[in-house]
């Protein structure tokens, strides 16, 4: 049986490890959990993801959660270059700085723009709204020096990093229509993002998804 | 010359960096930046870290940020079994389920209850205040379980993920007071916090840092 991917393309967690999934040429299946119904909180689920989230993977009697470590073990499991190979120690440390620095200055800041321009609009006021925007703006600064010095956000290379960025970027910027990655302001993250967006695993992700 | 670490005892993150580097014997000298003075800005630390935080390293011309991703460094350094060697893939993985758990289900939580309760009581109301330690709650009720199953955070034998919750741990416990272990109601908890808050690593730092 091939691997199973829970969850629903309504979620960029989902999104990303079934992008890299793609990405990597590894076949799986996806097992529909429909966050709208509240399925993630079914018992079966939980078995899998105790704090009941999706995607999480089936894998014969081995299961796994949280999309970042799905998404590395799909390129461990196919020996992608996508992660580094352990064998240059200064390399790996600074793909997981890129790794931490994703969960630390880019994830919750966009999570909370696209919460209020896509998910639910209603949540916050017009004063907060403009102070999630204005702290997501902060971080971009920073990203835009870094992709001024380097082409990907873990180095020279494109990595498994990358792909994290991609649904929540997507989400804020053609769903939410905001555009963090404006070319005359910052030309590093839209030449960065010009590009990564272009990857064919992507591409037929968001055609499901749409 | 030593690997240097860079930042301040007053840093939780920094005090995950020291703590990992002394639980692996790497010998490492500290460069005071002084986050109350407003170190951190200057330019000569954003060089290092762009986006204004401690910790970051220094060895020779290579430099580091993340508190996590320098652990990990530490680790690899000394090829401590405290990261998995990467012959196995599931366990791997299971050790990022964890590194990514620590960072998405603990380390916001933790934060917004450290900030109520030590460094910054005066910013949120009361409600507000509670609404923090009922999400925190929440999460801890999840760990209790895992913790049920399995000895350490990752598995069965103590990680490097393990050494990320201590200091914010000992912050909301020790300093802020808040109970978040109790043994009569997380009793899976408590275990865990006793085995690993009397590593003499931890405890080495946290003489320098009261």
């Amino acid at each position: 049986m091939p691997i199973q991917l829970a969850g629903t393309f309504l979620s960029p967690h989902f999104q990303i490890a079934l992008t890299v999934a793609h990405e990597v040429n590894l076949p799986v299946s996806i097992l529909p959990v429909d966050f709208t119904k509240g399925e993630h909180h079914l018992p079966q689920n939980l078995a899998h993801q105790p704090f009941g989230y999706v995607p999480y993977l089936l894998d014969g009697d081995f299961s796994l959660y949280e999309s970042r470590a799905i998404a590395r073990y799909f390129a461990l499991l196919q020996k992608s270059a996508l992660v580094p190979d352990g064998s240059d120690v200064k390399k790996v440390a600074k793909f997981e700085q890129a790794a931490s620095t994703e969960l630390t200055n880019w994830a919750p800041f966009v999570f909370a723009v696209a919460l209020d321009t896509v998910w639910a609009p209603s949540v916050f006021d017009d004063a907060s709204k403009a102070k999630h925007l204005a702290d997501l703006n902060k971080k971009l600064d920073v990203f835009e020096g870094i992709l001024g010095k380097q082409k990907y956000v873990a180095g020279d290379e494109i990595s498994l990093i990358d792909f994290f960025y991609i649904p929540f970027a997507y989400t804020v910027i053609e769903l939410g229509k905001v555009n963090i990655f404006d070319p005359a302001t910052r030309p590093n993250l839209a030449r960065w993002w010009k590009d990564v967006s272009a990857r064919p695993s992507w591409l037929a992700v968001k055609a499901q998804s749409a």
